[in-house]
């Protein structure tokens, strides 16, 4: 018999929906040395909680994250709730020595994210925050492909995550539908919640930013706020667009808005290296452009790489179909659980860390920061 | 508590795990009226079937698959086994009262076909044939378009599934990994295993094919047999092409081959009615291509649909996550099982029945018939 | 100076712009060792000829094709008249000694074809039938690739040229409009129309073709004659489908149809060989698609290849822009005009002649009578 | 007869050809109220212009284009030299009250895009400069649907144009064939030659641009000059990101380098509307893709329009082929020519005038002086 992991996730929402799937998946599909075992569920909602326990296969339910994280029989805290919580929380589970995994971005801000990494370094407990994307099998592949050195020198990065779904001046703003559109609960706008992720890529894939000048843009300036029922001014960023250097000397180009009709989460990057280059899209996630100057020039091309080969081609698709058939959004958190699971077992820290995760937030800051002053700004990477 | 529905599932290959991971999501992701218990898993190699049951949380395993669909605890017999295995479990199954998920094609031939249909037709019991591809969310999209009347008199149906597989003459046949190539235990080549999946959806979306001219090939004439360790001629189709006539008055196109180097699993259809005109893709299966002839000229095009969407839009995908973010191939698993749950719960039968697929079994065989032939064979509609 | 070659084109309707074009523009674009000069346009109605001469700078104009073809200062005589008068205008000119450029089909059949080739073997003169789609650039690529014997055995070919222009019954047939439709014009429907340009292409880059077996339709069975002012049977094919054997081994699937809603002209083909695959389409004619089994499998897909470059890459590119911008449909006649006119200056002949023609003929020929037959017809091959 | 405009065309390299092209099928496909008739072809060497004047059909050929703008007989001056000479010939042209062609970018700087703006207008002559790519129909049809207030209040604008050119470090700079890398020739690098594209279209169909933030590189630092014989520091920029604001409220985000690997000429922009949005690409030219969210649920999606259509649906496609027959690059410039024609002969100005590519100068050059301040910049927009 496996040794159990005795998980309690707090946060039933749309995130918390993806990790309870994982939990499910997980074992079957990866045989992991752990097995994830889903003790309580944790909402405000005591209903909520209840019904999520009963469907998910929870044994229990709570709308206390603060019992849940003190239980002696709890050995991972799964944090999938807004993130003006996740800093309370972490700090409380290092404390009590649980594992962590957290929602994406790490917290509110910087200063909040090095109390968050002092807590975990300081407990010695494992770490991982949910950046999700970097485990499509595209994208693993991209980062292999990179560290193979392939692309060469690399002279440009560009990423975009564009989505459409605010652009009705009716959508409120706050409460658990629309907390995203709520500064003192989601922290900022696009910043933290879209280019968070295209920031974290990013770093992975290219290392450290060392500057960024950045515009921001909040097209409907006044929204209803669902919790207080009165028009109150927008505070979050609706759209967001920065240039970059990078330490490798590459140039940066990001952009992020729920602005751009027609887009549902459309996450692309592209990086622009010396013997070759690497797009990929989050419409089309289980393919992977590759366009190599080495090739023959009259058969030279970008290629699409179906990224769905087992037999050691394709990160995480040994343990899936077989050539052709794609895995969606849902298999990349069972690819983290995975991950976690092995790095866990093995006492080891999992990638992107807490540690990791606020190189992220520090770009994010600074972006803003940026924006707001009009000018370059320089990323503190100590 | 719900009521369980206690599963014994026979074969832990491909199919197999595609099956058994659906039984993990659909109680989350569907909250089906009944909920699956993994009672028992059964196949050959004990060894084997032991390692299933603990890796994807069967309770048993045995290796008597006679044994296993005479308990009185299983309420559901799930074949995943070899074609040359589904009529005789399934005789024994609808004997014993159980209901019924059969993996495609439904039998070797139409004469078992017949019996088979007419067991569980007598037996009274719930059936389901596994022609997944119907629940690609994109394929029952184009499915509601057709029945909503949208394209008009249809002109063609157009249908391929392109595999590149089987091209190196150092693959054997039979066994395990390759008892798709052995036409005693598979029947047929791709005709049964790849075309199939066409026809059940040609008819489905299209109506009854009356008449078909087919032409067949076998390029690797003889292969190592994996069980006897001879060469000895291999008695598959490798491909087949053949056009037909529909009862609609429209004209198909039909193929098929494991020898078109590059495609993995293309599977595609394309619809041309005088109104509009519907293509999809397996390999970009979360889309959908819809060209509407009543669009303005000068904006009309091909439309991407990116089939993703809940609030009501896109079937199945209310069940999921926001609109951009795809599901895979496994999903269609879970969509046919959470179908199939709410029949049993209701007593009613689920599409396709063993009665539907007996239908794709007769344009099979009748496809064969006429390639042998080098003629045109009617279909007995009969 | 270079050489004059005094051309008379019978024809000014939308072959008769191509062509006339591409007089125009050959000289600057591909620095040819003879150069056009447009003596005279031939059309039946004076005014029409008239204009067409003075908008595209012939120096005369006639309305007899007889008179022209047997004047003594003309060099080249350039057929761009409807289907059944090729072969009448053609045997004036073998026999006038003229050179010939003629627009496909050869011939309404294959028995006028024959006479054809005779006439112009017999005169000796210089022949060239216009399937100009073998010289769009990533075309005549896959030739090249295919010539270097990177396909390896090939087990497919796969070809269709699908339009929808003819879905309103209230098109009618016959005269300048419409002339594809009537049967006494153009000999058959899409089949000696369209079906020609993706046999053509086929022969040429696949080899003979041994066996057909087709099946045919006539969607909407009656039309209002243009000239005769009365509904009457439509005798041509608005629709066909046929499967054949190529010497070679390799499986033929053609298709082509005027009611396929949403597709204006999609000529499509793929060729699948044991080492790689091939993809074209009309749609994107600057693209040719590449899958090279022996790229490493991690990054093994389907490449885009831009047909654009200069040095030596991509055909007949040296001679316009540079890498990135492509040409269109009216570059393919301007490369075989260069051609042509480098042949007759070297007193060589010029593929495809109509020798080669006559065997596309052949196979048009054969499709419609297993059409009418319901079975499998030989191709003559002698 | 149609009155001739009589032509000396100054340049015999890339841009030459693609405008003696355009002199060549203008006459044919258009039919423009007067003809263009080509009297004198002027180039630096003799022996090149004479080669250039016998290919291309000029009646003569000159090394003074002084005395060629001098002369009586000539209407149009047509500018193709490299960007340094474009004010000194234009002003002279002005002076003579010649009609002038010039080719983009307007002026090596504002200040002298002003002088010329002045002259032209003092003059009263006819001026036009060739920003060809508002002239692909595709990119007309965009300019259509917004002018048609489709796209409702835009909230993006995002353009790019990436090559690969230049990533060698032997590539010399200066000299005929590398003169775009020298800035005392082309003024600037990417901003002057590919940014100007995408602001020319930009300002057209989205309006003023009022402050711009920018960031150049240049990669390779110095380069073998072909002139000198010697390395010298590049003094161009490489590449070039810049973000704006528009005068309607819209952000810009815009991108152009010569060092993404694998990107041939890949001009791309993209507007986000709160009703539709629009995106295009120069690789494939003759497509429009066209998303409109008004379109029905279930069935929404981008669509590809295959801009081919005459009956008025797409902007010149009337003067070409049939639905699905694609012009390519060159038409563009014929398009811009015979609209150039018509205004001549009406006495009218043709878009864009000196004075509307003066606007796009200045944010070049407010880009350039942006990056160079590391900070925002406005345009003077007076």
């Amino acid at each position: 018999m496996k040794r159990k992991l005795r998980v309690a996730q707090i946060g039933c929402g749309f995130m918390g929906r993806a990790h309870a799937n994982a939990y499910h998946q997980v074992t079957g599909a990866f045989d992991p040395p752990i097995e994830p075992s889903l003790e309580v569920i944790c909402a405000t909602d005591a209903a909520r909680a209840q019904a999520f326990a009963r469907r998910w296969g929870f044994a229990s339910h709570s709308t206390s994250w603060r019992e849940v994280v003190a239980r002696d029989d709890i050995d991972l805290v799964d944090i999938c709730v807004p993130n003006n919580l996740h800093a309370e929380i972490a700090l409380a589970a290092a404390e009590s020595g649980k594992a962590i995994l957290c929602e994406k971005p790490l917290a509110m801000n910087v200063a909040q994210g090095r109390e968050m990494v002092a807590a975990v370094e300081k407990a010695g407990v494992a770490s991982l925050v949910s950046f999700n994307y970097r485990r499509v099998p595209a994208v693993t592949l991209a980062k292999q492909l990179i560290d193979e050195g392939r692309l060469g020198r690399v002279f440009h990065y560009r990423a975009q995550f564009l989505q459409d779904w605010t652009i009705s001046p009716d959508l409120p703003q706050g409460g658990s539908a629309a907390w995203r559109l709520d500064a003192s609960v989601a922290g900022s706008g696009v910043t933290g919640d879209l280019l968070a992720h295209c920031i974290d890529t990013a770093l992975w894939q290219n290392g450290p930013i060392t500057r960024v000048n950045a515009m921001t843009e909040t097209f409907i300036k006044q929204r209803m706020h669902a919790v207080t029922g009165c028009e109150e001014p927008v505070r979050i960023d609706d759209a967001c667009v920065f240039f970059c250097r990078f330490e490798n000397g590459s140039l940066g180009n990001f952009e992020s808005t729920r602005y751009a009709r027609g887009h549902k989460a459309l996450f692309t990057f592209e990086i622009n290296g010396e013997h070759a280059s690497i797009r990929w899209d989050l419409h089309d996630l289980h393919r992977l452009e590759w366009s190599d100057h080495g090739d023959e020039g009259a058969v030279r091309g970008w290629r699409s790489i179906h990224v769905t080969d087992g037999s050691g081609d394709h990160p995480y698709m040994d343990h899936w179909w077989v050539p052709g058939l794609a895995v969606g959004y849902g298999a990349t958190f069972v690819h983290q659980l995975s991950d976690f699971l092995s790095a866990i077992h093995e006492g080891r820290s999992c990638s992107p860390t807490f540690r990791e995760a606020l190189e992220t937030q520090k770009v994010c800051e600074a972006v803003l920061q940026s924006a707001d002053a009009g000018q370059w700004v320089d990323i503190d990477t100590a």
